[in-house]
Parts: C-alpha cells; sequence; structure tokens
C-alpha cells in the first residue's frame, strides 16, 4: 500500500510538457506519488495500467475505462480527460455509481477562441481580410466606397447558438460593444440566459434578427446538420455566420453556397475533413474566411488544460469537489459525439 | 432683425443628408431660420455666406472665417466643423476673445475606428488574414502549427500613443482582454491617465514592453515622423503596430520595412498618399495589412457628425455652452496640421 | 401509471405562493402532474408522502428521505430543497449512488445579502448610522470633524471569508470601487480565485490587510469559533468586519468586544440565539451595526428560490441535468451543519 | 522679470497642507517660482497680492479678480479655484476675453459623494439605519417582517437630477446594480445621456418612475426650491429622496414633511442653516437619514483637489490648455450661485 495516493498521468495523444508547466508538475509530485507516461508513441500500456489501477486515486489522461478496470480501481477518485472531450471509452454510468468524478478542463480554450471568434466577426463584417485581398489585387475601394456593404458590430444584434465555456468568453468579449445578444440553447433554461444578459430565442428567430450569429454548438446525437439552407434562408442578407466548433452541425455544403451566393459572410475554423483537399473549390470562394482549426490551438490554451486539471486534481486528494474543470453529466454524457482529436 | 436666429448649413464637402438624419435637420428647422447651401459643387459662394453673417448665430460648415468675416458676423456664438478638422482657415484667437466656440464632432469615427483598431489588433496577433490568404494559396497550416508567431491579444501588454476619442474608445473594447494598457500622450498629465486606469509612459519605454502598439496621434508641427526606425527597433520581434491616424506622424517606409523584415506585423488604415499608386511594392509585402482609409468611413459616423453638431447647437441657441463637441483650445489649435478630407 | 411525471410540492417551512410566482406555478403543472401539500400546517404527511413515492420524479421540498424511501421511490430523479440547506433528513450516498440530483436554489438569497453588505460596509466605513445617531442626540460634527476615524470603500484592501454565491454577488457590486479583494476559502483552488481577479490569501494574511472583512462562510464540521480574539487582534485598528452567514462561525463574545473597545466596527445580520434577548448588552454597544437576520429575507430572494427550483425542474423533466441550483456534493454535504430556518 | 514662472498660491479658506501632498509642492516648486500664503488667518494681503500681478502665471487660490486686477496680470494664464465653487469675485468676462482657464478641481469629491449617496440609498431602500435604531430600542423585527416596506435597489428604477462629475461617479457605482436609470439635467442633450446609457427624462416623469432620486443639482439663478410640495406628490409612496448637492434647491420644510408623513424616505447631507438649531424637530423625524454634511469631507478629496490643480498648472506652464479641473464657462459661470465654504 502505497504511503501517498498514486495519479496516474497518460495525456496521449498530448505531451506532458504542452499542458503541465513545470510548477505544476512539482505540485502533483508534491501531493501524490506520480506515475508518468509520455513517450510520445502511444498510450501506456494496458498492462502497465492496469498494474496501477488499484493504487490509483486519479488518472488524468484518456485511457479506456470500462467497468472491469473500474472494478479494479477501489480508490479511484477521478478521471481528468486533458484531451477535452468526452470520449466513449468510459462506462460513466458506473462512474456516477462509484461517485468517481469525470472531468475535462474544455473552458481551457475558451479565451483564445472566443478572441478568434471576435476578431473573424469585426473581420467580416467590417470586410478586414476581404480589404486586403482587393488591396494587394490593385482593387481596393477608399473610404466610405471600401465600406459597402459592411457593418458595425456595435449595437448590432448577435445570436450565439450553443451556450457553453465559449459562449460565455465571447460574450464578455462583447459587452463594451452595446450588442443585443440572444442565445439559442436547448439545454439550458430561460432563467439562467436572462439572468446573465441575454434573450433565449428558438432558432428560428435567432436566425432572423442576428447580424452576427457564432455557432459554439458542440456535435450530440440529435443535432447533426440542423443549420442547413432553410435555416440560412431565415438571415438577413450581408449576415456574418461563423461555426467557431465542430463542422458536422451544420449542412456544410449549403454553407459554402451561402458565401457563393454573397446572401452570407462566413467564417469557419472547422471543415468535416480536416486537412481540406488540396483542389477543394472552397480554397477560391468569396464571402469566405477560412481558418485551418486555428482558434483555440495555443500553447496558452493547452497550459491552461494542465492548470485546471491539476487545481481540481489537488482538491480531489484533499476530499474536496472538483470546482473548476466541466464534469460529465449523466444525461447528457452520452449524447456527445466529438470526434478525438489527433494532436491540437 | 430676424424672428429667430439664423443658422448657416454649409457642409461641404460634405452633403447635408450624409450627416444629418431627417429629424435632426427637423430641430434645426424648429429651433432656428435654417439656410442650407448643398448642392455638391463647392461650399456656399462668399457674397451669399457674406450676406448672412450679420444675421448668423451659428454655423456648421468649414467656410473661411478671418477677422474681418468674425467683425461682421456680431450675433455668431459657435461655428461648428462638420468636416472634423481644424482648418487654418479660421481666425482662431479673434474667436476665442469673441467667446465664439469654434468646435467639431471629432468623436463621431471614435467607435468605429477603435472597432477596426481592435479587429485589425486581433487579426495581427492571432493572424487571421494571413491564415486565409495561405489557405487560398493551398499553404495552410493546421492547429498549432498554424499559430506560430501568433499571440493572444488576452493580458498582452498593449500601448497607446496619442489617448483622445479613438484611445478612450479603443480602452473600452480592451477592457475585457484584461491587457496591460501604457499610454503616452504629450498634451496629457498621468493623473489623468492613471485616474483612466492606464498607466503613462515615455515613448520609448512604452514601444519596449507593448506587444501592440496603436498609433491614434494626429500630425501636429512638432510630431512629424515621430515613429521611425530607431522606434520600431525598441519594440519586440514579432510584435504588432498598427497606424490608425496620419500617415505623417510615422517614417512610412522604414515602418514597412518592419513588415518586409518580418520585425513587426504591420497594420494601417492610412499612406502618405491616397489612393496609393498600382504598382507600389507595399501591396505585396508580407507582415503587413491593408486597409483604404476605410476604419472611421461608415455611415453611422457621418451620421453622428450631425447627431453631435446638432445636440450643441440647441445648447448654444438656448445661451448654454456646448457639451458634445470638442473645442479648439488656443494653446493647441495652431500647432494641429491635418489635410483637409476630399470626401470621406 | 400517471400519465404524466409527477412533481411533489411540499414546501413547509415555506408556503407554495411565498416562493412560487403564479407563472411558475402554471410551468410546473403543464409540464406533470403536481401534488401539492401547502396548508402551513406541517409537512406532507408521512403516509401521503409515502404513497406518492413510486410515482414521483421529483420532490420540491426538504422532507426526510432517507434509504427505505428512496427505495420505494424507483423513479426519483431529483431532490429540490427549497428551503435553502442540505439538512441530515436525506441519505445523500444512496441519492448519488442512484443519480439523485439533491439541489437547492441558494443562491436566491446573494443579490439582496450582497447589497446589505455592502450597504452596511459603507456605513461603517463611512459611519453613515453613527453620524445619524449622533445628529439625533445633538452631538454631530460637521464636514471633516464628522468624518474622523472614517475610510472610504474605494481602492480599500478588501477581505472575503467563504467565497461562494453571496461571495460573487458581492464581488460584482465591488467592481466599480477599484477594491484590492483578496479571498480566503480552503475549498477553492487559487486558480479559480485568480481567474476571477481575486487574490487567494491564507485567513492571517488575509485579516491583517483588509479594511473591510467580509465573512460568508457557511457553518461546517470544522470551522466553528473559527473567527476569534486572536483573529480579530490581526486585524487594523478602525478596520469593518462583517459577518453576514452564521453566528457559529466567529466567537460572538470576542467579536462584541472588538465593537466596545472600538478596536473594530462590526456589523452582524446574525446572532447566536435569534430573536436577542430584551436585555442583551450588544442593544447598547457602540461600533456597532445592528440588523435582525433582515439581509436576505426579501420577498423576491423567496420568488427566486421558485424561478430557480422551477428552471431545474423543468430540465430533469426533459433529461437535461440543473444547471441553476447548487447540487449537493458528496464531498462536502455531510459536512455542513445549518441549523433549519423557521420561517424567514 | 522672473527666471521662471511665478505661481501664486493663496489657498485660504483651505490650507496647503490639506489639499498639497508633500510631492506635490515639490513639482510645483520644480516647475516654477511659487509664492505661497498659508498662515490659516486670512487670503493673502491685498497688496502682497498685487505686487505679485505682473509676474503671476498662475494663481491658485480664491482671491478677487476684478478687471483692474487682470488687467495688472499679463501674464497670467489661469486661475485654480481651490475651493471649487465659482465665486463672484471674478471678472469672467474680462477673463475669457484674455484668454485666461477659470477652473476648479470640482470633480475631487465626485467619488466620495458618490459613495456616500450609493450607501444612503441603500441605507434607506433597505432599511439599514432604521433597523438598526428599533433594534436597540427593543423594538426590532426579524428577518422578513424586518423588511416590511423595503425594497431593493437592484433593478429598481432610479433618477438622477444634475448629471454633472457627482452623478456620473454615481451611475459608475451603480453599474453592477441593474438599474434602469433616468436624468433630468437641462444643461445636457439627450444625445450625451443616451450615449451614457441614460434616459433623458422631464422633472416630472423621472419623479414619477423613480424608486430612488439622488439630487446632485448645484444652485443657479434659476432653480431655487425648484424641488417642492408638488413634485415630492409625484413620488411614489415608499420611495426614496436623496439630497446630495445644495439645500437651496429644495422646499427644505416641504421635504421634512415626506418623512414626517411616511410618504418619503429621506436621506440629506445639507441643510438651509448648517450647523443645524440644537433644537431643530428634524432631529426626531422618522424616514430620515441625517448627514452633517459629510459626504465629501473627506481628505483624500481634498488631496484630490491639490492633485487635479497641480496636474492642470503643470500643463498651462507649458502652454498645453487644461484638461482636468472644471472650466468656467461665460455661458453658466454667472448663474452659479453657491456660497463659499468656511472650511470643509
Amino acid at each position: 500500500m502505497p504511503a501517498k495516493p498514486v495519479i496516474v498521468l497518460d495525456p496521449h495523444p498530448r505531451r506532458v510538457a504542452d499542458i503541465l508547466r513545470p510548477e505544476r508538475l512539482a505540485e502533483l509530485r508534491d501531493a501524490a506519488e506520480l506515475v508518468v507516461h509520455d513517450d510520445g508513441a502511444g498510450p501506456m500500456p494496458d498492462e502497465r495500467l492496469d498494474g496501477l489501477l488499484p493504487d490509483a486515486t486519479l488518472m488524468l489522461g484518456q485511457g479506456a475505462m470500462p467497468a472491469a478496470r473500474l472494478d479494479r480501481a477501489a480508490r479511484l477518485r477521478g478521471i481528468i480527460n486533458v484531451e477535452t472531450n468526452f470520449l466513449p471509452n468510459i462506462d460513466y454510468e458506473e462512474c456516477f455509481r462509484r461517485g468517481i468524478h469525470v472531468l475535462t478542463p474544455g473552458s481551457a480554450f475558451a479565451p483564445v477562441v472566443a478572441e478568434t471568434a471576435l476578431g473573424m466577426a469585426i473581420d467580416l463584417a467590417r470586410g478586414i481580410t476581404d480589404a486586403d485581398r482587393r488591396f494587394r489585387d490593385g482593387a481596393e475601394r477608399w473610404g466610405l466606397d471600401g465600406n459597402e456593404g459592411c457593418f458595425s458590430l456595435r449595437g448590432a444584434p448577435v445570436g450565439i447558438v450553443g451556450y457553453g465555456d465559449l459562449g460565455r468568453a465571447l460574450h464578455r468579449l462583447l459587452q463594451p460593444f452595446g450588442c443585443d445578444v440572444a442565445v439559442h440553447d436547448p439545454w439550458l433554461p430561460s432563467y439562467l440566459l436572462r439572468r446573465e444578459g441575454m434573450e433565449p430565442l428558438p432558432l428560428d428567430a435567432l436566425l432572423r434578427r442576428s447580424r452576427v450569429v457564432f455557432v459554439f454548438a458542440g456535435v450530440s446525437t440529435e443535432n447533426r446538420h440542423f443549420l442547413g439552407a432553410d435555416q440560412f434562408a431565415l438571415m438577413q442578407r450581408g449576415s456574418v455566420f461563423l461555426l467557431m466548433s465542430r463542422a458536422a452541425v451544420v449542412d456544410f455544403p449549403a454553407m459554402l453556397q451561402q458565401a457563393e451566393t454573397g446572401h452570407l459572410r462566413i467564417g469557419t475554423d472547422v471543415f468535416p475533413e480536416e486537412p481540406v483537399a488540396a483542389d477543394d473549390p472552397l480554397r477560391r470562394l468569396p464571402n469566405l474566411l477560412l481558418s485551418a482549426h486555428r482558434a483555440g490551438a495555443m500553447p496558452e490554451a493547452l497550459l491552461d488544460i494542465g492548470d485546471q486539471a491539476v487545481a481540481d486534481a489537488l482538491l480531489m486528494l484533499q476530499g474536496l469537489p472538483p470546482v473548476v474543470c466541466r464534469r460529465a453529466q449523466k444525461e447528457t454524457v452520452a449524447r456527445a459525439r466529438s470526434a478525438p482529436i489527433s494532436r491540437s
């Protein structure tokens, strides 16, 4: 029996140094016996993990945890997924029954994604990238003429589809713009949205009124392609549509068509297949701002994953509930359908 | 002697409909005898203006007002320049002696310029336009690799050079980013800057510490080209430099060289000569975000000129001091050296 | 078997009309078969509750739920305590095992308590009540003399002991005062406090530096009387100490002595025994601001209990996780030691 | 002719040490030849001042400056009244003609007055002082009963009468309360108030809708007693009325009657005669919160007078316009009718 609780740190496909500052690693080592697997080639071998299970108090990583393994992990209090998606390789029901927290520091990406989303929104509303391209092509228009079709984000009606950590972070950045912000999120009550200063709206109503729509909704079993041609048609001509979460929530070809016809100005950070094929015609579309899954992929976001994980790990080691990471919820975890990352 | 006070509205090179909403025009007509010259071809002919001078209480426009004319305008209480620069065609000293307010609704452009400045800052810090261009060229890099050399505005040290309406508007938009904001403005005391939450700094110190520098300084008799190669060399490699006010405050070729060498990421809304020559090599520079004097040139900014002008006009008609527009100051008006607009 | 899910509403010692607006009640009736017990005399009789258990999906109230009852409540998804304390009459472990949410809309009181706390803090720092009393006694002092010993909250170092809903609500109200806010809360990591703009501090350090200390800590098995003579001695003379949560967290006589000697200015909303005895000498102490458990007891706070409860109830009926109320946590629920209310 | 410009510092009835931190005084001495009169007995003797006039560049104080003196003060650029009222002992018209700035650091009191005003508003809305008095009388009521007739400031309709530095400072403190703020100020245009997030309203409409009315209006030749019985009758029963500026703007006996009848809850920092007579019956009125002209009288406010004065003095010495202090305006300075202080 170990003198100290045991933490298994097996962050594959992430690397320890990408997510843990030296001082965070030191905090873990101070508080626990830390077993690390970080060779970059793959996750901890099964036999090694199996051997550690009886002593493990916490696991930081995304290894499979079926019921059989949970049975052998009698001391386990928490599993922290540092890749930031709840994968289907865990028996969540069994975790809930045993009171094992399953956590993810998903909000780590929120500040940098929100910043990018705001930057892309201003870019499209005010035509920044487009104007630079025209300038380089010798076709720029000056002053008022150069702003034809543009609008200011200030005071504009804005819609947020899917209001979690990303939406909250964006909402904070929008505050000084005085936008009238509506939200559509079927998992959140009007009470909560109104208390945070937003108007809850059905999707159709939100699309009709908003000059800028931010999509942060994750993919679930129920919402694939819920934004398609019918929904885009509801938006006012020349409005801005930003896809910041997962390509599968939109009908992607229908979305690209809005850019092609000029009905909407589109910005997207995600694509149905990444990387995009070299000859994909979307590379030549007007009214389209292209971002190669860069919105959240900043070193400080990865380090924040570690900061959050360690903060909650230390709480759980003290017998306290975690308060920083997002918890898997029995009602919703089975509905999430995000693909695992390779390494972003 | 007229039953009502007389207002002369002669907005050339602007047009009445560009700056005055119908309800504003109606307010002026209710409160005064309004004489309008708005044929688009040029300013009010001298003889007509001369004939109106004895009755004029207010002038909205940028006509010449030498002492000889002021002598004939005994009722005049205010002159509102709706082009928004204090031009040298007015005998300011004589106006001050007579208690004639000379005003300009210069802050009308602040919200849209600040929005563009923030958008361009995020764009350059996070590489948004550059990443779109690479994507279109088939050379995009994905995820973390695509953010090489990028940084987040969040928490970054920011410097503002020249803190007037534009700087204030930007400062508001920056609030949720938690930036550490320093200001260099030789016309403002440390007391005022500290009270508004900023650190007053000498120019050199500001350039050394700031990852993003916003230049809003107007041109004066003293500050032409005050930002040149020596100053750029003080900035950290990969930092962002945004020129939002007047080209003459920088050594423009030296600035472009920073982009060419990759020392800085540059954004500029202004150019030494506008329009820029078709074959100007700046059109092909990397690390340069080009905006064809578009930052402020939005219809709502022009209408705000009228809103501000009318608000102060109505106050002055009631014998009250103007409180909205910026006043020409005896100490500084002679130092300003802005070129008049053609029509932006 | 009922066509609709069954909700048992048994709010004793609260009354239905105190906590549920008519529209909230209508929402519950629309979504479920609502069984109400609201005669004011006492809780639902055991036999009636027992009969409802097999069909109950949700319970709004604070009735006892030992394991034997949970065994019979196979459909139960949530228990919402509308009295707002987690009482020891529930088998929490069994609830957690079964995935039954145990919730309380505890934040309902936060806005009005925070408002009172801020009002009392300004009152004590600036001597408002004391100056009014002196004025009525004919002993007022005017102007500067009348502010002797007073200080401004603006920019003052402030300490918050116990940072939950109340602390958060107060922190929001303090924002424009520009205070330097430190927090002591052993259940929260530094990471979270720093992210919200506060400095985490050990209790001693917090007491030494803060001119105003707000105590919002609830009572646990571990923190009875943790603020006593030794702690008060650490505070600077003339500082303000506000007890807004539970009398048991302080050594109450020691606290009163600080007021008597003038070492501190004390405000308290709670007392070891309520009501306070008619002849209690605390009624005559100087430097003491007395509030008869009034901080949170506002009708809108009670109605917010209902708003929160219904918002989460409707989510749970849709198979979604509750997001508004606070959840009982397996690690901490057994440590809470709050006395039930009579009816406040 | 002096090597340095001369500043005359004659702050009577204030004392130098009350308003000038040592470092401020040092800054003045560095920049100018500083002549100080500070014996506490009275202002600088006329003959001494007269002798200094030809060399004086700036005057800090409230000595008389009729045209005859201005004639002899050819170098004078600015007069800064450090008592903070524009007194009628200056020939303002002549100052304006000569381009001499007449300034006052009036906003120095704004932060502490706003803090007191907010504290008194919460006190009256939530009954804090009243509840303490009842507690001391053994007549306290507990919990909900103790809040009868109270209301929360949160979200309440608030009215501000007179929107200058004080109103602005209060408005900032009110932000997190989410109040709906209306303003009545006949000297300010709707444009400006709307831009700052407030609703401009005629006085009657403001009084009808506001649960809390803050009066910051200064006395002018036109507004004596403009708030009387007719106006109070418009307010909703149980609302809060706070007089923070000058007693002369209200019909004081009518105001006290509102407290006596219980129609309003009144707070006042000012009185028609100060000090108030020992046997004045107002000392026994209910629904009245009494403050002996203490709102602004804090040492830090006095030191801020000096900070502001020195900031602008140094600008003027450099030939720059002052930007911190408030300027006397030709249109309004003759209308102000504030009594000079003795020493507050």
